[in-house]
């Protein structure tokens, strides 16, 4: 699995949007957004197929059916010990619908929400949609490093309504410890914060690093905490568009479902990205196993190709199949860099701007790795060969 | 095709939320939510488990699919004698959020728009949301009644930005003139707005009545049109979730992809979904005949023996699978009566309320009909006996 054969280019030249295949010139190799080159588990075509046979479609419920609840409440009560009722679990169009819905339920006019920085632009968008401030904090460029629990505090004030937390952290890797998610949840608590946990990226994590889900570090620090995530890094489905929203009790799931819109029909979740998902969590661990090794090893070939060229320094992610290299030292900003690799390399990269990452991201850029051995090494062939010509 | 036979209640008793089989106590018969007792086409089955065969779900472009922006507008312009660029064709989760979307595109806090009453809530519901002001003009209760043309533009104020046409109108089953349309056309371009045009119904109109699109009246009226329209009623694709919205030109179209906040990616329109539509549009047209054929006898038996109950009195509608029914003479409300023959004739309807259609839908219920002639024909009996038995 996971072999350069099973990659279908022409497949991918007709279907991958969003800065990809489909998106680009012929040519040009596209280590931007996060969406893997192979093709989905085999169980999750199966289920989609079977059901779609059955010819019915009708209306869903609003907050989604109970097998897609069920099943994502056993996935984290089982995977990410924290202990889920199905009936607190709503069905969402993405993972980034997750992420605006909790700004709409708990930002109003003028409120303040914690955004770490760098971090993916969806938590500054999703704020500043609601008419919130984001107030950025610094969270350390290098996966290894700890957040300054201080800092967060001194953020904090008496309009603050959430922290928006990203873990394993987009673009940087990070993937938080346990000790470090306690001093944000304990916050969160003394200060009556909600927390917007942010776990698209919670499969994607690299031994010897686990991942912690912040529900799961107390009881306390879960009531305070809504679990956003999707199925389009792990499994694939971006275009199936399909994600989760837990809600710790009765009280946040209200707040929750009356914010997704979904009971007045203008929102919801299609009925087979649902299927999909079920099938995914129910039917597919082997395959996510699977893909995960081959991303480790993914992982280190570009750590150490990216490295090996002048001015380039790269940590190696704790998780997520990105790198985000600080690029510097080659005496080029992003944007030059990016354009530099586009038309000389032909390999397209995301450039560390700040309207995609925060200010911190200046001076960076983002690849994915989710691709073959083949193609990656095509590409970091490419982009060493024009660095070190110049 | 369209039997008794086809009919899977143990599915539909799984899958059939939003007020229907799956939503009410066993033995009741839901003539409620508008979504058809029949399977799907086919085909419509065949190309979806084709597709996801493939294992492919990348992400989408941002507006839809070309082949289902093609599709679209391939449709519009041979069946609906509106000339369509599928560049200016934006897939959507559905039209209700087609409506929201205009209505972000066009309403800012205190502008008005036109809503006719009645007429389903999303319209005020989509007005609202966007801090608009929704201003109720009265239209007729009969399929066959004129729109007072003066009504509507004595409404108009300098505040007014967007006329909502919902048309063939849901509740009350009117197909729109050609007289009508050009009359409401010239007057938003007389006043410079917008027409939302709300086609969802336009599939479902019975002969000798035919379906007009107001932007096939003029190339003016055109210019101010966004057409919005969705699958779930004529091909029963309610749970995939799918829409589309039509520009008439390229600003227009810019205004609309920006109000869809796609760009973000924290909204979109499923990949499954656009192949389910581009088969329905593409292969399915003989299906849908027999569908429309089959519910214009449904509708003749519907309003034969409502008609036979004392007290209510039922117009037969021009299209819609609907039937509209005044029921004052009965001695009861409609919330009244509603609970009677849920209770006592175990058949699900929905009450003419204010919240549901605008206030002049009081003194109504509303019914579907597309089922089988054997469901509808009990359901109907069920409430004849329980009526007269009073």
């Amino acid at each position: 699995m996971f072999t350069n054969q099973e990659i279908r280019l022409d497949l991918l030249k007709q279907r991958a949007f969003n800065l990809r295949w489909a998106a680009v010139p012929e040519g040009v190799i596209p280590l931007t957004a996060a969406d893997p080159d192979f093709p989905c588990a085999p169980q999750i075509a199966e289920a989609i197929s079977k059901y779609a046979s059955e010819r019915y479609f009708s209306y869903a419920p609003a907050e989604g059916h109970s097998f897609f609840r069920e099943s994502v409440a056993r996935f984290h009560t089982n995977k990410r010990h924290v202990v889920t009722n199905p009936d607190f679990v709503i069905a969402v169009d993405s993972a980034a619908y997750g992420i605006l819905m909790t700004c709409k339920a708990f930002i109003s006019e003028g409120d303040e929400a914690i955004v770490f920085n760098p971090v993916d632009f969806l938590f500054k968008y999703s704020v500043e949609s609601c008419q919130g401030v984001s107030v950025p904090i610094s969270v350390p460029l290098t996966p290894d490093g700890m957040i300054h629990i201080e800092a967060l505090e001194n953020a904090i004030t008496a309009k603050t309504k959430l922290i928006c937390l990203c873990n394993p952290l987009n673009p940087t890797g990070k993937v938080f410890t346990k000790v470090e998610l306690e001093q944000i949840g304990n916050l969160a608590i003394k200060h009556k914060l909600i927390i917007l946990s942010d776990e698209i990226w919670s499969d994607i994590v690299f031994e010897p690093h686990v991942y912690t889900s912040i529900a799961s570090v107390s009881e306390a620090i879960k009531q305070q905490t809504v679990i956003v995530t999707g199925y389009s890094k792990s499994y694939g489905l971006a275009g199936l568009r399909v994600g989760s929203v837990i809600a710790p009790n009765e009280k946040l799931y209200q707040q929750m479902l009356l914010a997704s819109d979904h009971q007045s029909t203008t929102h919801g979740c299609n009925v087979l990205a649902q299927v999909a998902v079920k099938s995914a969590l129910d039917d597919c661990e082997d395959w996510l196993q699977g893909f995960v090794k081959h991303l480790k090893n993914m992982r280190d070939i570009c750590v150490e190709d990216l490295n090996k060229i002048v001015g380039i320094n790269c940590h190696a992610p704790q998780g997520c199949y990105l790198v985000f290299p600080a690029i510097t030292d080659t005496g080029m900003n992003a944007e030059t860099l990016q354009t530099l690799l586009l038309e000389k390399a032909k390999v397209a990269v995301v450039p560390g701007l700040s309207k995609w990452f925060g200010d911190r991201a200046t001076g960076h850029i983002r690849l994915s790795f989710a691709t073959s051995e083949e193609i990656l090494k095509e590409g970091l062939n490419r982009i060493t060969k024009v660095l070190n010509e110049r």
